[in-house]
């Protein structure tokens, strides 16, 4: 199960400083749960009082725990030297190449080299799938989608027709690309759909959660930018403009149009109004719930609903529950009492 | 790509006017994107700067901007007059009808005219799916389930047992009607759960989104009325009914046995607690929190947890980020002191 | 359709007392819509009314209604009794034992004795499904992982690597059980993913929501307790914690590395943030936005966001929408003002 280096090894190789006691290593575990032999890691200094009690042999932070028993593998960025260490430790096995005899691919879908087509996988006319992407099964890619080289699809996931997925993508199970957007005329004799003529363009290396959707642009295009990562069950509507290495957290809802900057943070169930803007850098705390467009200008953290700076909300939530006792107090003036209520 | 026509034609297909000179277009885009040949629309009057600089032939309005050198097609309903130009444009295209191979039909289900039922879908016994319906890929349909003709039903929808799905209905990727109701009885011993023996009834012309999800009723049915559309991610509990050509945005949750009306309009993320109307012609802002029964009587908008008239929310969502001022004014006054703060 | 009883006979199956004529049954339906012949049931006193028009011939109650003209099945816990009854009556049917020729099943995977493999299931290597279990339909077992005995798997589940369900669980169609959690490292160059290497353990009687999504630990181990029920679109993160009889009503997010109790009952579209704790036997209303530990020590209920005593937030709530005219009762005391406003 798993890899195994010399701590001296594994330091050069996630750029990490060894300090303390060489070793063999085989494996990478939590501080609580790690044994002798293993590797842990603290990224919060919080956890610090743990570490003294670890039975791991090397433990990857910024600094050394004072009297902390195991070795340390210093590291300016711990999580980052965790993340890579992961990596050595469990390398990604991409499943077996080849195509199912239980896939549909149409004759005119173009595979690449070494792809993996899962069992009930279906490729319409004009799908493409770059070299060394895999579709677990389940996967549907409609007329025209075209997934870029080694990107992973898990089971179940749809793209609808003319979707394009850039490179080194993950999209996990169930999550939905290209769905019609959320488009209808009134009339007197009820709603008319307004046809979903445009498409969704995902961009390299962005990550898609658990039956998430995003629905294609009415026209034009529905964008996601490099780098960037949906959790689970997020809705990105039509037309929205996301940019690059921004994070955004489960359940969130993006209403069309809006363009959502780069470096961007969103918590989870997060809300944003139809056809606004949220700039570069901003982040917005769990539940924000946005009206009207922000940039991080006056200030780079918001949250609330509607979404007022983080510091102004952090304080505002405090005070809620003294509501009642703040209609009693103007209560007690209004009545020509003076001072606090004896309580 | 698309169909062409003369201005004047279009003019009459759509049942606008025609004001300025005649000539061919040959598709549709968005006011910014369009270039000459093509036709734009301007629904909202605040967006009228952008058609003096568009390169766009023709622009669907309600009233010609002044300064434009485009020609204008003139309509009442701009909007709806657009949602017909695209249908012109762009013909919906239904798959070519046939039964894959590849698809599971029990001998005991029943298939209209021209039925498209793709690779991996599934109808059990009793299933009936009428003339025209395209099943597109993986689509399950449960024993005695129906769907009425002219329907699309997208890759991974899941109909459960005994559900009937009305004509011309659209239902997006993933999205599940028929799982059961979340109702269980606590004991001593744990919860034991409320076999639902219900089920689901979509009317006609009904649009349902990706990854939404519709329980069947405990006893009884959980009605979507003809020409209700329903967004995202949303959440409809069991025996909820809702009324015709309501229209209900991404991530919306109504709890169960709730009664909703007919021209609703629901934003994102919004939330209906169990067991209580919301009347015809009701408008919930985004994330409005239902706790109680609401009528358009008093007023048809709504917005705020828990719900309150729209613009009292208004005037209260204002005023949230000066609350932690406000607690200083009234300390300021207990103290004796008159006046504002002067800050 | 369905079986029939003597009401005598009925009493004594479901632990209920007959009070009232004897005489045959032959179904259960809700009180306003029950005929001649069916038995319903009244477990909200506020409903009683109702029972004194119901065409049915007993009602399950805990106590007579009086001036009511049929029989009484009297219980304890009614709403138990009923659910106790409605199994009676429609006595849950297994679909036929087999493995469809149209699944792919992995010559390393374990079958146990009658299962279910429906048409486009997958069963990776390794897959354990115990005795009885039927997975419906396009279900995806990833490899390693089981599925416990007498367990319902419905259409588009996806179960990923390394999975345990416990047994006699149901999971509702296109919940997504194994996915990665949402942990990515900062770096100049963008995130790193941070592999996700842990599992998701399911333990036995538990009920998973349509669409809900359970990812899987980062390291260890994402746990969901004994009886628990999960409702559809549910959002829990990497690393999650919930012990046994504890609901959670659809929507709901929660945050990776939180621990929530045994008998906890959580509302709709609640948000617990990060790393916190639920003591066991807390209830949290639909909404409740949870940003620190909560227990059941100082109170049981807790609602709004931030969370508060559900009493605290019932008056806050209450008076939210006087907020501006509590604005201006402070102007006027500041302009020297006493008494109410004259309005």
């Amino acid at each position: 199960m798993g890899n195994r280096f010399l701590l001296s090894e594994l330091a050069a190789k996630i750029g990490a400083e060894l300090r303390g006691p060489d070793g063999e290593v085989n494996g990478i575990s939590s501080i609580e749960d790690a044994l002798p032999g293993q590797v842990t890691f603290l990224s919060n200094p919080k956890y610090a009082v743990h570490v003294r009690g670890t039975k791991a042999s090397a433990v990857i932070a910024k600094d050394p725990v004072p009297g902390a028993e195991c070795a340390f593998l210093l590291a300016a960025n711990p999580y980052y030297a965790f993340a890579c260490a992961l990596e050595l430790f469990h390398p990604p096995e991409r499943p077996p190449a080849g195509v199912s005899p239980m896939a549909s691919v149409h004759p005119g879908a173009t595979l690449g080299k070494d792809v993996t087509i899962g069992p009930f996988c279906v490729l319409e006319e004009g799908a493409v799938v770059g070299d060394r992407v895999a579709l677990i099964a389940g996967v549907y890619v409609g007329k025209g989608s075209s997934v870029g080289e080694d990107s992973l699809i898990c089971p179940h996931v749809t793209l609808y027709h003319g979707v394009r997925i850039g490179k080194r993508a993950i999209l996990h199970s169930g999550c939905v690309i290209g769905s019609d957007g959320f488009g209808f005329a009134p009339s007197a004799k009820g709603y008319r759909k307004i046809l979903q003529i445009g498409t969704v363009e995902i961009d390299d290396d962005v990550e898609i959660g658990a039956n998430t959707t995003i629905d294609r642009a009415a026209l034009g295009v529905t964008r996601v930018g490099r780098g960037t990562k949906l959790d689970n069950l997020i809705q990105v509507g039509h037309n929205v403009v996301i940019g690059n290495d921004t994070v955004i957290a489960a359940q969130t809802g993006i209403s069309g149009s809006c363009k959502v900057g780069s470096r961007v943070m969103i918590g989870g169930q997060a809300g944003l109004a139809g056809h606004l803007e949220v700039g570069d850098g901003v982040m917005l705390g769990a539940r924000t719930g946005v009206a009207s467009s922000l940039s991080a200008k006056e200030t780079s953290a918001w949250s609330g609903a509607p979404a007022m700076p983080h510091k102004t909300w952090l304080r505002m939530a405090m005070l809620l529950p003294s509501l009642p006792e703040l209609f009693r107090r103007v209560k007690r003036l209004e009545d020509g009492k003076k001072g606090k209520e004896e309580e």
